[in-house]
């Protein structure tokens, strides 16, 4: 799909707000992909539609997971979570992307996963540091992207699993599985 | 078991910073089982024992891991994990300890797990808090302690991961596991 058609199409679907970041998203998407040599085009088109689902209702994000047999668990979790696997769903389904590696970078890049592939770390550190973000420690996660994607990963997902300890909120498991993953794949180079 | 006969048993196996650290836990458990209204011989035992494994070989520890088909997993986390089911066997085993929930307090005095007993709790608590421990954080904990368990416990499972993540370890999933389940059911009743 051409990137103007897939704006297009995104742009129904969300606010302005919500539209800025991702413009943000893709353009830092677009970078790491050339820096790392990803695939630019995947890298582009799962950064335009990764929030495509964010303000779906909460009661079809949940009939899609249920109906879809997605984790069973994530209705225990924040819906913050929800949009990312029901949009993977609904880009498939609405925008007729088949790209598994692409929809696969959408669907993980709020949880993590285990094993995430170059392009999912690349759309879920995009969605961290993209120039519209501002909070404690993203350019610390910035300065690591630039030299280091694991470790950019790493350190978002750390800042990630901080931010919902201090506010005593439970951590969708595939979160820590993937900090865990990560850490000790470093660990055996290191 | 009586105390005396269970502390000389302990005493031999581990160093005597690590023996006055245990009267430390010991105390601490028994105040804790009082302040809570659980079996206070039984939390005594569990403190009294908990780090009966604390020196053994890790050759010794990751074969009892292995031969008595434990989470295999543990053997790919840091061995500061293991001495805590390998003491439960040990326990059991050498010292004749046969209450299970005695048993499972030692078992799980360094991870957690998911649907702690009271027991538990106080095993866990009462090693993080007892009067010999001071690092950042402990006096915190030591305060939760006196009012809420859970809350206590809740925040000793945050500092772990916390300092865990500092250094860039990967944290065990059952410790993950047991914060989620805390503060989930703390949730509930908010």
């Amino acid at each position: 799909m051409e990137r103007e058609k897939a704006l297009s199409l995104v742009k129904e679907q969300i606010t302005e707000h919500r539209y800025n970041h991702t413009l943000g998203v893709v353009e830092t998407a677009v970078a790491l992909a050339q820096r790392y040599g990803a695939d630019v085009k995947k890298a582009e088109l799962a950064a335009i539609f990764h929030d495509y689902a964010k303000f779906r209702p909460k009661e079809e994000m949940a009939a899609i997971i249920k109906q879809q047999n997605m984790d069973p668990q994530l209705l225990a979790f924040h819906s913050e979570l929800w949009h990312a696997p029901a949009g993977a769903y609904l880009v498939a389904k609405e925008a007729g992307i088949e790209d598994e590696a692409i929809l696969d970078a959408i669907r993980f890049h709020t949880s993590g996963r285990v094993g995430m592939t170059q392009l999912e770390k690349i759309v879920y550190v995009a969605d961290y540091i993209e120039p519209g973000r501002h909070f404690p420690g993203v350019e610390e996660v910035r300065e690591l992207a630039d030299k280091d994607l694991d470790a950019a990963l790493i350190q978002a997902l750390k800042n990630t699993i901080q931010f919902l300890m201090k506010k005593n909120q439970p951590v969708y498991p595939d979160t820590f599985h993937t900090y865990n993953d990560l850490t000790m794949k470093k660990g055996d180079t290191n």
